[in-house]
């Protein structure tokens, strides 16, 4: 219900906790990613029982953003100063695939710049290493969890339009998305 | 018996030793978290025939509590200064899943804190990087489990009170419920 | 469609984006191999689900383009002072096999002098470390995605004029065809 | 017979060699632990075809003795400065399970203390972090190879008690057990 | 046919280059050992798609002219000073077993030394740590594909002379065998 | 023949070179121990497709001998300024077991100590890291390898006495046996 889901937005109101949507053998999920950076040398820990494909989103946005650092104002000297820990929650389901790689990305940069990330938004996309973003599968299922569980934006890669369009407009009333070509949009979509 | 139980708490009686609840193959079960610091680099040594999402709850308890640690009142520069033996008895058991998290966070809480963990307390549920509690299943074993071997609180999510209300009443007689949103109510109420 | 194409060539204008083909189960297809450098110490990051025969093939390219990189005005201190990461797109489909060598020594290439690579250009061809081009399989398909993909211009290995002889000539008109025997050929070609 | 165990006995009379109690699919059986220190760095080599299950008790017996070196009057700095390797012998035999726990604490503090270890001494029993002794299985297997070996005295935990009771008392004639709850018990019986 | 192998020996005429024989499913083929020395701390890079044998013949290899550096002019110190990366291109093809040994330290003794193969010149054998030839198997697939390729001489261990022997002297026409024992002897006919 | 033995023996003529017996799936042979020393910080590689159980003869041999270096005149200090090369040849053939031991040390000591091997002397036997020997299996075909490729004496440990009386007489005329308790007796008996 909508109670329970504001409860969890409001505790989520920390920079480096961005909401993606995942798309399951049960259907569509939303799934939390964490960043937390500690004192350290530019190493990165990945736990949430995620797959290598996963991983390597990880590693790319991580890439990615230290090559970008300037254009989004983060102190290049954090990526060998800071640790980097990311966290997808529920260790009990195996996660895997290349589409939480915008809000990996989207968690990085919120916890790199201390910016908190716009309320009540989720996101969904494969990002590339000169920041592009990419469509992926199962829209569908993922855009009517999102709505389920109270969310009010989304963004996705603007390939994925024509997946929208093909829902049934009453099912996703108030929901407003947004389709995007690279990281840059995301950002200034996502961080407040 | 109770008996034999008090028996064990009273030689757990050091920081460092929290007991959590377990649903294995037999039902429920009680085990132990034991963590032991020592002079290192702020290595993690994990032991007790864990398996991977086990292991990386402990992963994510330690980031938690070293990005928290001021909150805590621990001295930041022990993570990096001292190294980190979590292990769990009864090595012939395999054991994972998320459910132990807040278990070894409050483990490792007394340890790098040095207060002891209050008598008589168990506790299941997963944790979140950010500090959250989310709710674990098995949890009537759980409590049955701990009713048999003398404990006497429990401290869960509070989206598992609806599970422990379905137990017949009688059979929780003299045992007190903790239903927690995050890991700060869990530490105020685990360490003494 | 030619617009669809054009799109990517144009954002994909940027040093270190080589434009490879590809041969999968579902036929030919193209494939970007992406390069960034970062601040380092000369190891290498390899991304997009690549198997070991491809991982190894941009260990090789990277080993040629050291011991050349006096030849191609490449300052040798470059080699220990960075960090290499190379991401292949698209993390679902898991890729393999020795014919991106000539795409990932020339995105390296590009990467590490700066110099854009050719717009509407792609290639496929083994490399050895001495720098010849070995032929490689699946050219017909390959050449077919390249032409449907919108590219103009595609290298490969002089042994492979006759599999592209078989083709019929209507299905590639306005796509040209160069073939060589060695690396330096590929990056005159390539790099603008 | 007693002359082979005799002169077994006798060539391990040296620190660092502890006598332990397995079960194996053939029965009962006795087993050495061997412990050398050499110069290093703290790091330990395990070497007798062991299981990880086993690897971990050596990890668990290492943490504990270091945490505990004042008490057992060692040198603390020894654990950084020295290099451990235990050794089961019979490399042609898997060994694996929790039970040499007490055993490689033993060995270990032999080794670190110089003091030898009684002779015609078996133990077997698993060790917890913080110095407990836990129960094990295959007791009257384990206690007839130890008799059959010409072995005087078995340490085992308390709660096995019960399991020695049930094996004929004829059959034990001669032999001496030490019931006990924590490792500080053990190494006092053990340690001469 | 000989005019495309005159082609491949001529490219391949640059130190660390050296042309060995296999035995694969298909019958006998020729191989390509390369090295490329770097700028490194001693450390050797393996690609092409090489098994565990294989890939323990050139550390065998290395570690055999490293202790004989100085009867080969080779300076000790560039193998504390150097980093090594043997290739052996077709990554396609899997390749494995230790008949590559005399190749690899043939390749390995071109490069230190930066004395090229003598052109034209096959070679199959297992290597030794002290430096002995061992005799291999599919002495006759391995010369007929020599042969076919163009080659004109071959070495191998005195042991495999029979296996020559049993082959119809007109398929081997013009080609010369050299039978050795040691790695000196492979030296001194290899290196101009 | 002998004539072929002496051959291989000559040439094995080299400090660290000893020869083992072992027992195949086509029955028993003789195989070569070789260790080189290099510069280097201790380390040690393995090579000649060895199992997990010998390589771990190789490590506890090691062990052994730098903590009695004192006692067969080795300068301590070479274990950590020397790297240790140990390989067995024919690299086709998997080798596994404790049995080589023995034969591990023996090359191992020979090495560190400058000293060459005896002659025409083979042995087999299990270590252990207080410098014990074992028994081992597959007596009778070892000694018949032995015997057959002209070796005249053999060393194994004193349980494996009766084994060698099972063998007829005629068959092992003019071979001696070695039977020892322990390595120094090994390392009196095998270096000149
Ligand atoms: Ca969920
Ligand atoms: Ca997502
Ligand atoms: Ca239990
Ligand atoms: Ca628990
Ligand atoms: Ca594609
Ligand atoms: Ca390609
Ligand atoms: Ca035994
Ligand atoms: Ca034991
Ligand atoms: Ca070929
Ligand atoms: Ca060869
Ligand atoms: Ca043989
Ligand atoms: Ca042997």
């Amino acid at each position: 219900s909508a109670r329970y889901s504001n409860e969890i937005y409001k505790t989520a109101n920390m920079p480096g906790v961005a909401v993606g949507l995942a798309w399951t053998y049960v259907g569509g999920d939303i799934l939390f990613i964490e960043t937390l950076l500690g004192d350290g040398k530019g190493d990165m820990k990945l736990t949430g029982n995620l797959g290598n494909v996963m991983k390597e989103s990880a590693s790319t946005a991580l890439t990615y953003l230290q090559a970008n650092a300037r254009k989004y104002s983060i102190d290049p000297e954090l990526f060998s100063k800071k640790s980097v820990h990311i966290h997808v929650p529920e260790g009990a389901v195996p996660k895997d695939g290349p589409s939480a790689g915008i809000t990996m990305l989207t968690s990085l940069a919120s916890a790199f710049t201390g910016r908190k990330i716009k309320s009540y938004l989720a996101m969904t996309g494969e990002i590339t290493l000169r920041g592009q973003v990419l469509p992926v599968g199962g829209i569908k299922e993922k855009v009517l969890a999102a709505k389920r569980a109270g969310l009010k934006e989304i963004i996705m890669c603007w390939q994925n339009e024509k997946d929208v369009q093909e829902i049934d407009s009453d099912f996703i009333k108030g929901v407003d998305f947004h389709y995007v070509k690279n990281m840059q949009q995301v950002l200034e979509l996502a961080l407040s």
